[in-house]
């Protein structure tokens, strides 16, 4: 395969500057029908108002963090600060004027809370004003300010209001002031990242390089000797060796970014750095942090993924444990985390279109990520496991509320995810109906894109420019796809010859009535698990395109782990499904055992088997009619009696 | 079948009226040469002695039951209780008179601590002396006078040293006062049970009946209303829905025992629970309690019992969860849990010899519960899965050591459940080289039992009578066995014609010189688990006799989730594992997944696979060798591509 220089960067379209329709337009229309109002709601509910409302007394303390609890809690702000971004996105989408007051109240109280200094934290101002700075590893105080700052952008954005903006600008210039390594300043950083990527894009909102400078500073620090969350635990009269998770792999400051080659820790602190080391990445084109992505990413998708791109087995520390360690019914995969990795692989895009990582983007996007969010917008899974009893189902809210408004506004702002752009190159990572505006080589470009993708694989774009411009159109083709046609103006492409990275780069002057025809054949396919990972042995997987298959007991009945995929994936007929927002569900023969065992718990007679078509449906899309038994890896094989 | 009426009564024959060789032998040789001393030894070191002695300060508080830690616990008497009986049935097959005097020592010291009244507890004498008697349901109160009793009446079998005798029954004397309906009494019982068989221990040791209707009491109260936990609670200013397990099922005392259908709640209080129900229900022939006990035995053997006789799946509870949930690898199935249904199948057949109660005896003693020893007697196990990825391996002790004393107490008492008498019958429940003495119809009879049982089935019986003398001798039949012939004195017995309740019953004169051949043929089988337990679907788990057999990697190597037995056990061979106490080993044909797969961690293409014999190991003798993965359930049937 051709690959291409990494000096090149891309950075994703701004959310304004796509309109979705199809699949994720449907989802989108949830989140401005429900989702956004109700996070609102639930803040509220849960007393975050009155946390930052300086008109009424603290909050009161209150037990930190653990246990969950209708109690305040350290990191509200950043609650808070993705809901924002949640409205922020989905008023581009549709106007709710009653919505926007609603969060022009909240920043009132962000404003009048705000220090003079620029410090803004609703814990460290109104709880425990004595104790800002005083524990960066665990009190997620950075990380309040990367989610404020995230929603200032989105929400400057999605209106053209600056005063959050310039609210959060000026803590990001205290904290400029603040962490550095000259004398008094704090050598410091986060213990759960995300102030990192925050001031990426705060930079790039305000085109302050300054901001970069901080991002990098953090990461540069990270890990390096003598450790900054030993001597600030000293220095605050704790024992450093004495806290929840006793190792620095939970928050991957172990090392120095540079030199970690394992994942390691909580999932979506790790997610978060890896989004920040590539930004930095991009915009310093420091191949120093590309090669330990690089290494990284294998890392992970060798190793310690998911099929469903769900990552971070162990609820014990939110996180990775042992590699080929994925246990299904037990999986925490909590939605954060397959949020975070789209998060991270877009970023990992940055540095040009490969499909090593908009392949994994898209399997993460589709199932890991939207699984955690009902059809409806209204209920949320935190963990999502590839195999259920009956006793997993969505919840209303969580006292840790970090998943909803997480998913919701990754899927309201999808536009950005699917388009990117250089100075002379037009990248489209994922597909689906849309339209796209961009301004490339002087010109501005708009890509109407046509499809019915992910549930058939016809894709067409008209292409529309105010002048005939040269740059490059770079298509996706998936690695999973067979048979992938291209066609310009109705004239074939030769794949081979022009595809780098695995994207099709078509570059000629563009012109509008210019049209491309792409086709990605959605066969079926039967997936199997690498023989280390032993909770899968012996075991098949259905994929169609993107999409992740799970049987459910609402299709098919209980005793999932009765049936056997007897003859793969090739006799399978596929069906329109009116009540899973029009997804395809897969029919596929295959045998199953018998329930009439009798009363016996063991025997030397194996089970009885019988013919029986069993439906499969879309992952993401599970827990949306009844609950009950679910299961991904089905047995494979042809008889079960040794 | 036949069956009997079930008036009879059985007991089971005194530890050293059998003296015990083979298997069996080496593990009581084990116990003699080091677990004994090793049970004390720990007391020691963790305390226990300093908790008693009165010459010493208080040990002081400390948090009581958890967390675990080198901290003063209120359950030391039991420890320490459990480890005396052990010392005394290991004096029984060899003298030590250092150990002796060790144990002499601590009977002294419980002596001068015995309050005058009768009371003994170190926790509530020495550390909370305010607190006798003022919460049943946690405090392992009476727990802890149970196991003082049992070690007191071992001690006392095999020492004829009255004293620890004596203190336990002025300590029981004690109790009768304070327990009971009568004005100013308790109408109360311990929430972790125990106390119940001790007193029929007890009664039966001493004559006294006194000690008997102390333990119906207790058995007649539990679970009645007004609810004594609840009353108690109040009484002692505590919120009595604010515990730990929260359910009154977790002590079994939801309901009156005789209305409980489930097995439920903590899995070794359920399992002594059911033990004083079954000596009450032999003691005064109650057929409701043995209607209760038969159709809880039902729940337990078809919907709650793991195929090593291990119960209990959940560490939450350290109990039962949902019936069918039986994972493998998270299997909590602790080693106590085993010996208590060991125990309480032993009592199940006070009523008279069937092989449905003898079967899962043999069954859970072979497998669940010897697993918990390792063979040189030094290490146990606290959970026994079914799996591992070799992250189990048996400790040297444990904070809460509840297992190492137990399963060395049953271990080196084995003989008292192999064989049981009543007034002219003599129960074989179990085989192995041994030589067993009765008292039976006036006459002393002598069996001397000739077998290399469990690795061979062929047992011969050599009777010796001082007069020759009419009974019966019932030979358990295993429902497992097909084919066993019997013959006495060379003279081949029609089976279908004597057996009742799965014993073949002789019923005869007989006297000395008579011979008895039992042949049970030992072909290795393929066992199924019921459809309806999701973890175990296409698998097969082989046994041979009694025996659970596993696969370990020190003989097969690493990934074996790759293993497929394709063609059953029909080219099983057999070899002797010297390094595992002789025990058989099954070498079977199987095909096994390749381990060259490559690097990635999903394709559509199954693994290769290849032919290769693989070697089973007895289920309890795995991690005797070196640590790695282990596995019983393996995969079943010819291909997994699908």
């Amino acid at each position: 395969m051709n690959t291409m220089k990494r000096d090149r960067q891309f950075r994703p379209l701004p959310v304004p500057s796509v309109d979705i329709h199809g699949l994720f337009g449907d989802r989108q229309e949830a989140i401005c029908d429900t989702t956004a109002e109700m996070l609102l709601d639930r803040c509220v509910e849960a007393g975050m108002l009155d946390a930052i409302d300086t008109s009424k007394p603290s909050p009161g303390i209150v037990i930190p963090i653990q246990p969950w609890g209708g109690t305040t809690q350290m990191f509200w702000d950043s609650d808070l600060g993705k809901s924002i971004e949640t409205v922020a996105y989905s008023l581009y989408r549709r106007k709710n004027p009653e919505l926007e007051a609603r969060v022009d109240e909240i920043i009132d109280m962000y404003g009048k809370m705000q220090d003079e200094d620029g410090y803004l934290n609703a814990w460290f101002q109104r709880v425990q004003p004595d104790r800002r700075w005083t524990n960066l590893r665990d009190h997620h105080e950075l990380y309040c300010a990367g989610h404020l700052i995230e929603g200032a952008v989105a929400y400057f954005q999605a209106t053209g209001k600056r005063k959050l903006l310039d609210i959060v600008s000026r803590y990001a210039d205290y904290l400029i002031k603040t962490f550095g390594r000259g004398e008094g300043q704090l050598r410091g950083y986060c213990g759960h990242e995300e102030i990192e990527l925050a001031l990426v894009k705060l930079a790039r909102v305000t085109g302050q390089k300054k901001y970069l400078h901080l991002c990098k500073f953090f990461i540069d620090e990270r890990g390096t000797e003598p450790h900054y969350f030993t001597e600030e635990a000293i220095r605050d009269g704790r024992d450093p060796a004495n806290f929840i998770q006793k190792t620095y792999e939970y928050s991957q400051s172990h090392q120095p970014v540079r030199e970690q080659r394992k994942v390691v820790g909580h999932a979506v602190r790790a997610m978060y750095l890896y989004c920040g080391m590539a930004d930095i990445a991009t915009e310093y084109n420091d191949d120093s942090l590309t090669a330990a992505l690089d290494t990284l990413w294998d890392d992970l998708i060798t190793k310690q993924m998911y099929l469903t791109g769900g990552i971070g087995p162990a609820v014990s520390n939110e996180g990775f444990t042992d590699y080929y360690d994925l246990p299904n019914e037990s999986a925490y995969a909590e939605t954060c985390a397959s949020v975070g990795l789209v998060f991270w692989a877009s970023r990992m895009l940055g540095r040009g279109p490969n499909r090593r990582y908009a392949d994994i983007m898209e399997q993460a996007l589709y199932n890991g990520a939207m699984s955690g969010l009902s059809l409806d917008g209204k209920t949320f899974f935190y963990e999502n496991p590839l195999e259920s009893a009956g006793n997993h189902h969505r919840w209303i809210w969580h006292p840790c509320p970090c998943c909803p408004p997480n998913i919701a506004r990754l899927l309201a702002s999808i536009g950005s995810y699917m388009y990117a752009v250089s100075d002379d190159e037009i990248a489209v990572h994922l597909y689906g109906e849309s339209q796209a505006r961009f301004d490339i080589g002087g010109a501005k470009v708009r890509l109407a894109e046509k499809t019915h993708y992910p549930w058939d694989g016809a894709i067409g774009f008209d292409v529309t420019t105010d002048r005939t411009t040269r740059f490059a159109i770079s298509l996706r083709i998936p690695e999973w796809a067979d048979g992938v046609t291209l066609k310009v103006n109705g004239e074939t492409i030769d794949l081979a010859s022009v595809t780098i990275d695995g994207y099709a780069r078509i570059d000629r002057d563009w012109t509008s009535g210019d049209h491309i025809d792409l086709d990605i054949p959605l066969a079926p396919r039967a997936l199997f698990a690498n023989p280390l990972v032993r909770h899968d042995a012996g075991r098949t997987a259905l994929m169609r395109g993107p999409m992740v298959y799970c049987v459910e007991a609402t299709d098919n009945g209980d005793g999932l782990n009765g049936i056997r995929l007897t003859s793969g994936v090739s006799q399978t007929t596929m069906a329109e499904l009116k009540d899973l927002g029009g997804a395809v569900a897969l029919d596929v023969p295959a045998s199953r055992d018998k329930a009439d065992w009798g009363d016996a718990l063991y025997r030397t007679k194996p089970p009885e088997t019988e013919e029986a078509t069993v439906r499969f449906v879309p992952y993401p899309f599970w827990d949306n009619r009844s609950p009950g038994e679910m299961l991904v890896w089905v047995r494979a094989g042809e008889r079960n009696d040794a």
